[in-house]
């Protein structure tokens, strides 16, 4: 079982495969670095249980595992398993979910 | 169905689309740049199922699609779906909601 | 009906109209920019329907439409309604009430 | 009756009216303006309803009008009623009650 | 009644005297300025009633009139009474009391 | 008993000890500083009680002595005992659990 | 009774020795100052009452007289009593607690 299949968030986390940038455009054009660097969707591969509020209660994630996330464009933290890289979010960052 | 309407905000989101400026004013001169970036009403396109407190009790958005916003001079998230510009704000950052 | 009549404030803001300071002394001598700058006292227009705490309730705004208050010197958000300018507060922003 | 008089702080704010500072000592030499810049008591002329606490619970202000108060050396807004300067605490920045 | 003892503080203020310390050392030597700003030890004279919680319940203050208190390097406020130099700390800025 | 194991971390901190970067690739390379620098995982060791929240209730802490952790990149506090780096982490700061 | 022996911390502070540091190694090799500075022990000499939650709740401390402890890189506050060098620090800014 592959690294990112093994993680459990913790607390209100959600692990994050960003949308893979196609790196050439549908006419065969070499796409520029910048552009791959404003993907903001990407795919809820995990969520933690949730966080608990000042007064013990538990608050589950908004987001669940294959949902179509819209990503802030600050924020999360990049982490890197098996040499691929992913983003963890706190479920509060998400911006909303893209519905098929 | 457009990536904007299929876009649900988490949390107390709203996504608004700002009045399109014109182009041109009634007299036909090129409105300058600075004019467009003054706009400050948008629509309500979609909003979250809102924000818990402290307490874990659910505060509901006070704004629904369709609405006609004052938005603030600052603040909010722009997102790009399908290459239309949105915003995205906070419940809370939104002045008020005018009627008709 | 004009755009600040139809605004309704969301949550604890209060839509202020600034107490117009005179062009002129009472002599007839303009009166410079710093002396209008400086107008501390407004009319309410139209107020929220208040804040919720973190334990949920609501409180209601400490205004009501009609009433002269008193300004603070920083804070408040300058709205701009068909070429009109007004100041949009938070309830707990505002210094106290004028009463006749 | 005077604007000082007509006004009703809000919330846990605090009306006060600054000891005057003689303008000349015992001795009949003029006073510099440091020493009067240091004044740090004063007498409460209004006082607000009181601040409500994240449960909504109302907290009385402290002080009440004629009480002679010990002002912090910063803090408190200044405003100008008639041409006349008052200053503005919230309940919680004033020191002490100064008892005769 | 002198000033000090007039002084009723507000909320979690207490008022204290710093121990004076004395300006010659036992040989006689004159001690530098230095050594008498590194004084950290008062005696608490006056205290308010207390702070309330968020939830409105009253905390008392933790020293009483006449303790003997171990005072912060940094923090409180001082205040001059009748020429006497004075300070005033919320109740947490206090680190320890000093028994007999 | 070693330190290591002696220490009961208070709170909700965890102590963890850095998984051990290879000093050699596969190949028998010698891998350059920054490499070790970029571990993001390892092994908790030992665990607090965990936090009280605002109201007094315990929040237990979320991993437990033999978890491996994701850390996160930035955070943590380095402690040496008896010559050996350790970190530790409160609860909150810990990424996620690596399951076998 | 020294004065160390006399303090009664207030809240949740604890008062803290420092492990003193030998002066020399084994070998009879006198330690650099930066070795010194280095101490992360403690031994506990005295702990306050506890600290009160926003619902007025008491949380007593987690440590007590006689425990040996791990302090914090950076925190505390350090205090002279009749010469000698103590540190207070707040009962959540230690680290843990060194079993025998």
């Amino acid at each position: 079982m592959s690294a990112a299949k093994r993680l459990i968030p913790l607390l209100d986390r959600v692990l994050v495969e960003k949308v893979v940038a196609p790196t050439k455009s549908l006419g065969g054009v070499l796409l520029p670095e910048v552009a791959s660097a404003k993907i903001n969707q990407g795919t809820v591969l995990a969520v933690g249980p949730g966080r608990r509020t000042s007064t013990g209660e538990l608050i589950p994630v908004g987001v669940k595992a294959g949902d179509k996330v819209l990503l802030p464009e600050y924020g999360g933290t990049p982490v890197k398993l098996e040499d691929t890289e992913y983003m963890i979010f706190r479920d509060e960052e998400l911006l909303g979910v893209l519905q098929n």
